[in-house]
Protein backbone atom coordinates (compact mmCIF):
# COMPACT_ATOMS: atom_id res chain seq x y z
CA UNK A 1 0.00 0.00 0.00
CA UNK A 2 1.25 3.49 -1.02
CA UNK A 3 1.28 6.35 1.51
CA UNK A 4 -1.38 8.06 -0.35
CA UNK A 5 -3.77 5.29 -0.44
CA UNK A 6 -2.91 4.68 3.65
CA UNK A 7 -4.04 8.01 4.18
CA UNK A 8 -6.76 8.10 2.09
CA UNK A 9 -8.02 4.95 4.53
CA UNK A 10 -7.33 6.26 7.44
CA UNK A 11 -9.50 9.25 7.28
CA UNK A 12 -12.30 7.49 5.84
CA UNK A 13 -12.61 5.77 9.61
CA UNK A 14 -13.83 9.33 10.28
CA UNK A 15 -16.81 9.86 8.64
CA UNK A 16 -20.50 8.13 10.14
CA UNK A 17 -23.40 7.08 8.98
CA UNK A 18 -25.57 10.37 8.49
CA UNK A 19 -23.32 12.89 7.87
CA UNK A 20 -22.51 15.32 4.99
CA UNK A 21 -19.24 14.62 3.40
CA UNK A 22 -16.80 17.24 1.66
CA UNK A 23 -15.26 14.87 -1.14
CA UNK A 24 -11.99 16.59 -2.27
CA UNK A 25 -9.71 16.37 -5.11
CA UNK A 26 -6.87 14.97 -6.35
CA UNK A 27 -4.23 11.64 -5.69
CA UNK A 28 -4.57 11.13 -2.37
CA UNK A 29 -8.44 12.14 -2.11
CA UNK A 30 -9.33 9.84 -4.85
CA UNK A 31 -8.47 6.72 -2.55
CA UNK A 32 -10.00 8.82 0.44
CA UNK A 33 -12.91 8.29 -1.95
CA UNK A 34 -12.62 4.74 -3.11
CA UNK A 35 -12.93 3.82 0.75
CA UNK A 36 -15.75 5.56 1.50
CA UNK A 37 -17.37 3.76 -1.55
CA UNK A 38 -15.97 0.72 0.03
CA UNK A 39 -17.56 0.89 3.30
CA UNK A 40 -21.12 2.23 1.75
CA UNK A 41 -21.07 -1.19 -0.60
CA UNK A 42 -19.50 -3.47 2.08
CA UNK A 43 -20.23 -2.29 5.57
CA UNK A 44 -23.63 -0.65 4.79
CA UNK A 45 -22.22 3.23 5.48
CA UNK A 46 -24.79 5.84 4.44
CA UNK A 47 -23.51 8.90 3.87
CA UNK A 48 -24.02 12.01 0.96
CA UNK A 49 -21.35 13.63 -0.75
CA UNK A 50 -20.27 17.30 -1.59
CA UNK A 51 -17.92 17.43 -4.27
CA UNK A 52 -15.24 19.74 -5.18
CA UNK A 53 -14.62 18.77 -8.61
CA UNK A 54 -16.01 17.24 -11.82
CA UNK A 55 -13.33 14.82 -11.46
CA UNK A 56 -14.17 13.68 -8.32
CA UNK A 57 -17.68 13.61 -9.20
CA UNK A 58 -17.70 11.25 -12.04
CA UNK A 59 -15.60 8.85 -9.36
CA UNK A 60 -18.10 9.21 -6.74
CA UNK A 61 -20.83 8.81 -9.41
CA UNK A 62 -19.49 5.85 -10.67
CA UNK A 63 -18.86 4.22 -6.76
CA UNK A 64 -22.52 5.10 -6.38
CA UNK A 65 -22.22 7.54 -3.63
CA UNK A 66 -25.28 9.83 -3.30
CA UNK A 67 -24.20 13.73 -4.45
CA UNK A 68 -25.62 17.18 -3.37
CA UNK A 69 -24.08 20.54 -4.37
CA UNK A 70 -23.13 23.14 -1.45
CA UNK A 71 -26.15 24.85 -2.25
CA UNK A 72 -28.39 21.82 -1.57
CA UNK A 73 -27.36 21.16 2.00
CA UNK A 74 -27.33 23.43 5.11
CA UNK A 75 -23.48 22.59 5.98
CA UNK A 76 -20.74 19.98 5.93
CA UNK A 77 -20.09 18.05 8.96
CA UNK A 78 -17.06 16.98 7.22
CA UNK A 79 -14.13 17.53 4.57
CA UNK A 80 -11.58 15.32 3.78
CA UNK A 81 -9.00 16.84 0.99
CA UNK A 82 -5.27 16.27 0.10
CA UNK A 83 -3.34 19.24 0.52
CA UNK A 84 -0.08 20.21 -2.17
CA UNK A 85 2.03 21.68 1.12
CA UNK A 86 1.04 22.14 5.05
CA UNK A 87 3.25 24.18 6.94
CA UNK A 88 4.12 23.49 10.50
CA UNK A 89 1.47 26.12 11.40
CA UNK A 90 -0.80 23.86 9.86
CA UNK A 91 -1.30 26.45 6.65
CA UNK A 92 -1.97 24.93 3.55
CA UNK A 93 -1.28 25.38 -0.04
CA UNK A 94 -4.34 23.33 -2.59
CA UNK A 95 -4.75 23.88 -6.31
CA UNK A 96 -2.21 21.61 -7.88
CA UNK A 97 -5.11 20.15 -9.41
CA UNK A 98 -6.71 23.18 -10.11
CA UNK A 99 -9.95 22.42 -7.91
CA UNK A 100 -9.04 25.38 -5.37
CA UNK A 101 -12.20 27.42 -5.80
CA UNK A 102 -14.74 24.54 -5.34
CA UNK A 103 -12.33 23.03 -2.56
CA UNK A 104 -12.24 26.10 -0.75
CA UNK A 105 -15.84 26.79 -1.26
CA UNK A 106 -16.83 23.60 0.45
CA UNK A 107 -14.00 23.43 3.08
CA UNK A 108 -15.47 27.14 3.67
CA UNK A 109 -19.03 25.57 4.95
CA UNK A 110 -17.70 22.62 6.82
CA UNK A 111 -18.00 21.88 10.55
CA UNK A 112 -14.39 20.05 10.40
CA UNK A 113 -11.50 19.58 7.55
CA UNK A 114 -9.28 16.71 7.52
CA UNK A 115 -6.21 16.79 4.91
CA UNK A 116 -4.75 13.98 4.07
CA UNK A 117 -0.96 13.84 2.77
CA UNK A 118 2.43 11.63 2.30
CA UNK A 119 4.58 13.20 4.79
CA UNK A 120 7.12 14.71 1.47
CA UNK A 121 3.83 17.52 2.04
CA UNK A 122 5.00 18.25 5.23
CA UNK A 123 7.19 21.54 5.09
CA UNK A 124 8.54 24.27 7.29
CA UNK A 125 7.15 27.22 5.08
CA UNK A 126 5.38 27.35 2.52
CA UNK A 127 6.44 28.51 -0.79
CA UNK A 128 8.18 26.09 -2.40
CA UNK A 129 4.93 24.30 -3.84
CA UNK A 130 4.25 27.05 -6.61
CA UNK A 131 1.12 29.56 -5.17
CA UNK A 132 -1.90 28.58 -7.54
CA UNK A 133 -3.93 31.49 -7.86
CA UNK A 134 -7.05 31.83 -10.14
CA UNK A 135 -7.91 34.54 -11.91
CA UNK A 136 -10.55 35.88 -15.05
CA UNK A 137 -8.98 35.23 -18.10
CA UNK A 138 -9.90 38.87 -19.12
CA UNK A 139 -6.93 41.04 -17.84
CA UNK A 140 -4.86 38.27 -17.03
CA UNK A 141 -2.36 39.45 -18.90
CA UNK A 142 -2.34 42.61 -16.69
CA UNK A 143 -2.40 40.12 -13.60
CA UNK A 144 0.97 38.57 -15.25
CA UNK A 145 2.68 41.87 -15.62
CA UNK A 146 1.65 43.33 -12.26
CA UNK A 147 2.59 39.80 -10.33
CA UNK A 148 6.33 40.34 -12.17
CA UNK A 149 6.55 43.66 -10.98
CA UNK A 150 5.51 42.57 -7.52
CA UNK A 151 8.69 39.75 -7.64
CA UNK A 152 5.59 36.69 -7.27
CA UNK A 153 7.23 34.84 -10.42
CA UNK A 154 4.00 34.27 -12.50
CA UNK A 155 3.56 30.73 -14.47
CA UNK A 156 0.64 30.72 -16.54
CA UNK A 157 -0.31 27.30 -16.11
CA UNK A 158 -0.40 25.00 -19.48
CA UNK A 159 -1.31 21.34 -19.94
CA UNK A 160 1.33 19.27 -21.97
CA UNK A 161 0.41 20.63 -25.24
CA UNK A 162 0.88 23.80 -24.39
CA UNK A 163 -2.95 24.78 -24.08
CA UNK A 164 -3.79 27.25 -21.02
CA UNK A 165 -5.19 25.30 -18.68
CA UNK A 166 -8.69 25.99 -17.54
CA UNK A 167 -10.52 25.40 -14.30
CA UNK A 168 -14.38 23.95 -13.58
CA UNK A 169 -15.07 27.45 -14.03
CA UNK A 170 -13.38 28.25 -17.15
CA UNK A 171 -10.81 30.79 -14.95
CA UNK A 172 -7.19 30.60 -15.56
CA UNK A 173 -4.53 28.74 -13.08
CA UNK A 174 -1.03 31.50 -12.66
CA UNK A 175 1.36 29.57 -10.43
CA UNK A 176 3.49 32.01 -7.70
CA UNK A 177 7.31 30.73 -7.47
CA UNK A 178 7.64 32.23 -4.47
CA UNK A 179 9.91 29.48 -2.76
CA UNK A 180 9.18 31.18 0.68
CA UNK A 181 5.83 32.66 1.59
CA UNK A 182 7.34 34.75 5.31
CA UNK A 183 3.56 36.10 5.50
CA UNK A 184 1.00 33.92 4.30
CA UNK A 185 -1.73 36.09 5.87
CA UNK A 186 -0.51 38.90 4.24
CA UNK A 187 0.06 37.25 0.96
CA UNK A 188 -4.07 36.18 0.65
CA UNK A 189 -5.01 39.25 2.41
CA UNK A 190 -3.00 41.69 -1.05
CA UNK A 191 -4.23 38.61 -3.45
CA UNK A 192 -7.92 38.93 -2.01
CA UNK A 193 -8.14 42.35 -2.95
CA UNK A 194 -6.78 42.41 -6.63
CA UNK A 195 -8.81 42.72 -9.15
CA UNK A 196 -9.48 39.49 -11.54
CA UNK A 197 -8.49 37.18 -8.78
CA UNK A 198 -11.40 34.95 -7.95
CA UNK A 199 -9.22 32.62 -5.33
CA UNK A 200 -6.18 31.63 -4.10
CA UNK A 201 -4.48 28.72 -3.08
CA UNK A 202 -3.45 29.77 0.83
CA UNK A 203 -5.93 27.70 2.83
CA UNK A 204 -5.29 29.25 5.96
CA UNK A 205 -6.66 28.60 9.40
CA UNK A 206 -8.65 26.05 8.11
CA UNK A 207 -7.69 22.77 8.82
CA UNK A 208 -9.00 20.40 12.18
CA UNK A 209 -7.17 17.50 11.71
CA UNK A 210 -3.84 16.50 9.85
CA UNK A 211 -3.56 13.01 8.27
CA UNK A 212 0.28 12.30 7.42
CA UNK A 213 1.42 9.08 5.84
CA UNK A 214 5.32 7.28 6.98
CA UNK A 215 6.57 4.63 5.94
CA UNK A 216 5.53 3.53 9.35
CA UNK A 217 2.11 4.20 9.35
CA UNK A 218 -0.41 7.33 9.51
CA UNK A 219 -0.20 10.35 11.92
CA UNK A 220 -3.13 11.84 13.16
CA UNK A 221 -2.10 15.44 14.29
CA UNK A 222 -4.50 17.84 15.63
CA UNK A 223 -4.40 21.83 14.52
CA UNK A 224 -4.34 24.44 16.79
CA UNK A 225 -5.89 27.00 14.48
CA UNK B 1 -31.19 66.64 -25.32
CA UNK B 2 -31.55 63.88 -21.77
CA UNK B 3 -29.21 64.57 -19.66
CA UNK B 4 -26.99 60.97 -20.31
CA UNK B 5 -26.76 62.56 -23.73
CA UNK B 6 -25.33 65.59 -22.63
CA UNK B 7 -23.09 63.96 -20.03
CA UNK B 8 -21.97 61.72 -22.60
CA UNK B 9 -20.92 63.89 -25.83
CA UNK B 10 -19.18 65.95 -23.29
CA UNK B 11 -17.11 63.19 -21.93
CA UNK B 12 -15.98 62.30 -25.48
CA UNK B 13 -14.46 65.29 -25.40
CA UNK B 14 -11.59 64.49 -23.38
CA UNK B 15 -11.02 61.79 -26.18
CA UNK B 16 -7.97 62.70 -27.84
CA UNK B 17 -6.07 60.87 -31.06
CA UNK B 18 -3.79 58.19 -29.84
CA UNK B 19 -5.55 57.12 -27.06
CA UNK B 20 -6.21 53.68 -25.93
CA UNK B 21 -10.18 54.88 -24.70
CA UNK B 22 -11.80 52.33 -21.77
CA UNK B 23 -15.76 52.22 -22.86
CA UNK B 24 -17.97 51.90 -20.20
CA UNK B 25 -21.18 49.96 -20.20
CA UNK B 26 -25.05 51.08 -19.44
CA UNK B 27 -27.49 53.62 -20.42
CA UNK B 28 -25.71 57.01 -20.17
CA UNK B 29 -22.15 55.23 -21.64
CA UNK B 30 -24.32 54.34 -24.76
CA UNK B 31 -24.00 58.48 -25.66
CA UNK B 32 -20.35 58.34 -25.43
CA UNK B 33 -20.00 55.16 -27.29
CA UNK B 34 -21.67 56.94 -29.91
CA UNK B 35 -20.44 60.51 -30.08
CA UNK B 36 -16.69 58.53 -30.43
CA UNK B 37 -18.20 56.84 -33.25
CA UNK B 38 -19.76 59.94 -34.57
CA UNK B 39 -15.87 61.52 -34.04
CA UNK B 40 -14.42 59.05 -35.81
CA UNK B 41 -16.44 59.30 -38.76
CA UNK B 42 -16.71 62.91 -38.80
CA UNK B 43 -13.84 64.37 -37.55
CA UNK B 44 -11.00 62.00 -38.10
CA UNK B 45 -10.64 60.91 -34.71
CA UNK B 46 -8.24 57.59 -34.16
CA UNK B 47 -8.10 55.71 -31.32
CA UNK B 48 -8.26 52.05 -29.86
CA UNK B 49 -10.95 51.18 -27.67
CA UNK B 50 -11.36 48.62 -24.57
CA UNK B 51 -14.50 47.35 -24.09
CA UNK B 52 -16.69 46.30 -20.69
CA UNK B 53 -18.89 43.93 -21.96
CA UNK B 54 -20.39 42.08 -24.75
CA UNK B 55 -22.92 44.98 -25.20
CA UNK B 56 -20.37 47.56 -25.44
CA UNK B 57 -18.25 45.57 -27.58
CA UNK B 58 -20.88 44.99 -30.39
CA UNK B 59 -21.99 48.64 -30.20
CA UNK B 60 -18.46 49.19 -30.94
CA UNK B 61 -18.38 47.29 -33.70
CA UNK B 62 -21.13 48.58 -35.36
CA UNK B 63 -19.66 51.94 -35.26
CA UNK B 64 -16.24 50.74 -36.58
CA UNK B 65 -13.89 51.45 -33.36
CA UNK B 66 -11.28 49.42 -33.43
CA UNK B 67 -10.88 47.19 -30.68
CA UNK B 68 -8.62 45.21 -28.39
CA UNK B 69 -8.71 43.23 -25.14
CA UNK B 70 -7.60 44.14 -21.96
CA UNK B 71 -4.60 41.74 -22.66
CA UNK B 72 -3.52 43.48 -26.09
CA UNK B 73 -2.45 47.03 -24.74
CA UNK B 74 0.37 47.81 -22.11
CA UNK B 75 -2.38 50.24 -20.79
CA UNK B 76 -5.76 52.25 -20.88
CA UNK B 77 -4.85 56.32 -21.35
CA UNK B 78 -8.57 57.12 -20.09
CA UNK B 79 -11.58 54.46 -19.37
CA UNK B 80 -15.05 56.85 -19.69
CA UNK B 81 -18.24 54.90 -17.81
CA UNK B 82 -21.34 55.43 -15.75
CA UNK B 83 -21.98 55.12 -12.51
CA UNK B 84 -25.33 54.24 -10.37
CA UNK B 85 -24.13 56.06 -7.38
CA UNK B 86 -21.46 58.52 -6.57
CA UNK B 87 -20.60 59.80 -2.78
CA UNK B 88 -19.74 62.77 -1.99
CA UNK B 89 -16.35 60.91 -1.26
CA UNK B 90 -15.97 60.44 -4.81
CA UNK B 91 -16.58 56.49 -4.16
CA UNK B 92 -18.89 54.81 -6.54
CA UNK B 93 -21.20 51.49 -6.73
CA UNK B 94 -21.30 50.37 -10.11
CA UNK B 95 -23.02 47.08 -11.62
CA UNK B 96 -26.31 48.07 -12.14
CA UNK B 97 -25.73 46.85 -15.59
CA UNK B 98 -24.03 43.44 -14.31
CA UNK B 99 -20.68 44.32 -16.24
CA UNK B 100 -18.86 45.29 -12.74
CA UNK B 101 -16.01 42.86 -13.24
CA UNK B 102 -14.74 43.82 -16.70
CA UNK B 103 -15.60 47.68 -15.71
CA UNK B 104 -13.67 47.13 -12.54
CA UNK B 105 -10.76 45.22 -14.33
CA UNK B 106 -10.48 47.70 -17.60
CA UNK B 107 -10.27 50.97 -14.49
CA UNK B 108 -7.44 48.95 -12.92
CA UNK B 109 -5.33 49.40 -15.45
CA UNK B 110 -6.60 52.71 -16.49
CA UNK B 111 -4.52 55.88 -16.21
CA UNK B 112 -7.51 58.13 -15.84
CA UNK B 113 -10.49 57.39 -14.99
CA UNK B 114 -14.03 59.57 -15.51
CA UNK B 115 -17.59 58.75 -14.47
CA UNK B 116 -20.48 60.52 -16.41
CA UNK B 117 -23.82 60.72 -14.36
CA UNK B 118 -26.98 62.46 -14.28
CA UNK B 119 -27.68 64.43 -10.93
CA UNK B 120 -29.78 61.89 -9.71
CA UNK B 121 -26.66 59.66 -9.09
CA UNK B 122 -24.58 61.68 -7.00
CA UNK B 123 -25.68 61.23 -3.11
CA UNK B 124 -24.45 61.81 -0.31
CA UNK B 125 -23.57 58.44 1.45
CA UNK B 126 -23.49 54.82 -1.21
CA UNK B 127 -26.09 52.95 -0.72
CA UNK B 128 -29.27 53.51 -1.64
CA UNK B 129 -28.42 51.98 -4.79
CA UNK B 130 -28.41 48.14 -3.97
CA UNK B 131 -24.43 46.91 -4.33
CA UNK B 132 -24.18 44.18 -6.81
CA UNK B 133 -21.88 41.47 -5.89
CA UNK B 134 -20.67 39.12 -8.19
CA UNK B 135 -20.40 35.51 -7.07
CA UNK B 136 -19.16 31.84 -8.54
CA UNK B 137 -22.72 29.85 -9.14
CA UNK B 138 -21.57 26.91 -6.60
CA UNK B 139 -22.17 27.61 -3.24
CA UNK B 140 -24.00 30.88 -3.82
CA UNK B 141 -27.10 29.76 -1.70
CA UNK B 142 -24.60 29.52 1.37
CA UNK B 143 -23.43 33.30 0.45
CA UNK B 144 -26.90 34.25 0.39
CA UNK B 145 -27.31 32.73 3.64
CA UNK B 146 -24.37 34.13 5.27
CA UNK B 147 -25.29 37.95 3.64
CA UNK B 148 -28.65 37.33 5.50
CA UNK B 149 -26.99 36.20 8.71
CA UNK B 150 -24.67 39.58 8.66
CA UNK B 151 -27.74 41.69 7.87
CA UNK B 152 -26.49 42.48 4.11
CA UNK B 153 -30.22 41.96 2.73
CA UNK B 154 -29.56 39.94 -0.05
CA UNK B 155 -31.28 39.44 -3.08
CA UNK B 156 -30.32 37.39 -6.02
CA UNK B 157 -30.64 38.99 -9.63
CA UNK B 158 -33.26 37.73 -11.45
CA UNK B 159 -34.48 38.50 -15.30
CA UNK B 160 -38.19 39.62 -16.29
CA UNK B 161 -38.76 36.30 -16.70
CA UNK B 162 -37.27 35.26 -13.66
CA UNK B 163 -34.56 33.32 -14.83
CA UNK B 164 -31.29 33.59 -12.63
CA UNK B 165 -29.04 36.88 -14.59
CA UNK B 166 -25.37 35.31 -16.00
CA UNK B 167 -22.82 37.91 -16.35
CA UNK B 168 -20.60 37.89 -18.92
CA UNK B 169 -18.28 35.32 -16.92
CA UNK B 170 -20.85 33.08 -16.37
CA UNK B 171 -21.35 34.49 -12.55
CA UNK B 172 -24.36 35.44 -10.62
CA UNK B 173 -25.42 38.64 -9.29
CA UNK B 174 -25.90 39.32 -5.75
CA UNK B 175 -27.69 42.33 -4.91
CA UNK B 176 -27.21 43.59 -1.18
CA UNK B 177 -30.19 46.57 -0.38
CA UNK B 178 -28.14 48.13 2.27
CA UNK B 179 -29.71 51.52 2.51
CA UNK B 180 -26.57 53.19 4.13
CA UNK B 181 -23.16 52.21 3.48
CA UNK B 182 -21.29 53.39 6.49
CA UNK B 183 -17.67 52.92 6.15
CA UNK B 184 -17.64 51.59 2.82
CA UNK B 185 -13.39 50.44 2.93
CA UNK B 186 -14.27 48.22 5.69
CA UNK B 187 -17.33 46.31 3.71
CA UNK B 188 -15.07 46.31 0.52
CA UNK B 189 -11.98 44.68 2.54
CA UNK B 190 -14.90 42.30 3.96
CA UNK B 191 -16.16 41.20 0.92
CA UNK B 192 -13.07 40.79 -0.80
CA UNK B 193 -12.30 38.27 1.91
CA UNK B 194 -15.77 35.70 1.03
CA UNK B 195 -15.09 32.77 -1.06
CA UNK B 196 -16.93 32.76 -3.53
CA UNK B 197 -17.04 36.34 -4.52
CA UNK B 198 -15.69 37.31 -7.51
CA UNK B 199 -15.91 40.69 -7.59
CA UNK B 200 -18.23 43.53 -6.21
CA UNK B 201 -19.86 47.22 -7.13
CA UNK B 202 -17.63 49.16 -4.78
CA UNK B 203 -15.25 51.46 -6.90
CA UNK B 204 -13.36 53.20 -4.66
CA UNK B 205 -10.48 55.87 -5.07
CA UNK B 206 -10.70 55.10 -8.51
CA UNK B 207 -12.39 57.68 -10.08
CA UNK B 208 -10.68 61.46 -11.29
CA UNK B 209 -13.02 62.91 -12.98
CA UNK B 210 -17.18 63.22 -12.62
CA UNK B 211 -19.16 64.87 -15.69
CA UNK B 212 -22.46 65.24 -13.97
CA UNK B 213 -25.67 66.32 -15.60
CA UNK B 214 -27.94 68.84 -14.55
CA UNK B 215 -30.49 70.19 -16.29
CA UNK B 216 -28.74 73.55 -16.98
CA UNK B 217 -25.84 71.89 -18.31
CA UNK B 218 -23.24 69.83 -17.66
CA UNK B 219 -20.71 70.56 -14.54
CA UNK B 220 -17.14 68.66 -14.67
CA UNK B 221 -15.75 68.07 -10.77
CA UNK B 222 -12.64 66.70 -10.07
CA UNK B 223 -11.95 64.17 -7.49
CA UNK B 224 -9.76 64.16 -4.55
CA UNK B 225 -8.30 60.32 -4.36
Amino acid sequence: MNLKEMVGIEAAKHVKSGMVVGLGTGSTAYYMVEEIGRRMKEEGLDIVGVTTSSATENQAKELGIPLKSIDEVSHVDLTIDGADEISQAFNGIKGGGAALLFEKIVATYSKKVIWIVDQSKMVEDLGKFPLPVEVIPYGSDQLMRLFTEKGLHPVLRQDEQKNIVKTDSQNYIIDLHLEQIKDPDELANWLDKQVGVVEHGLFLHMVDTVIVGYEDGPKTLQATK
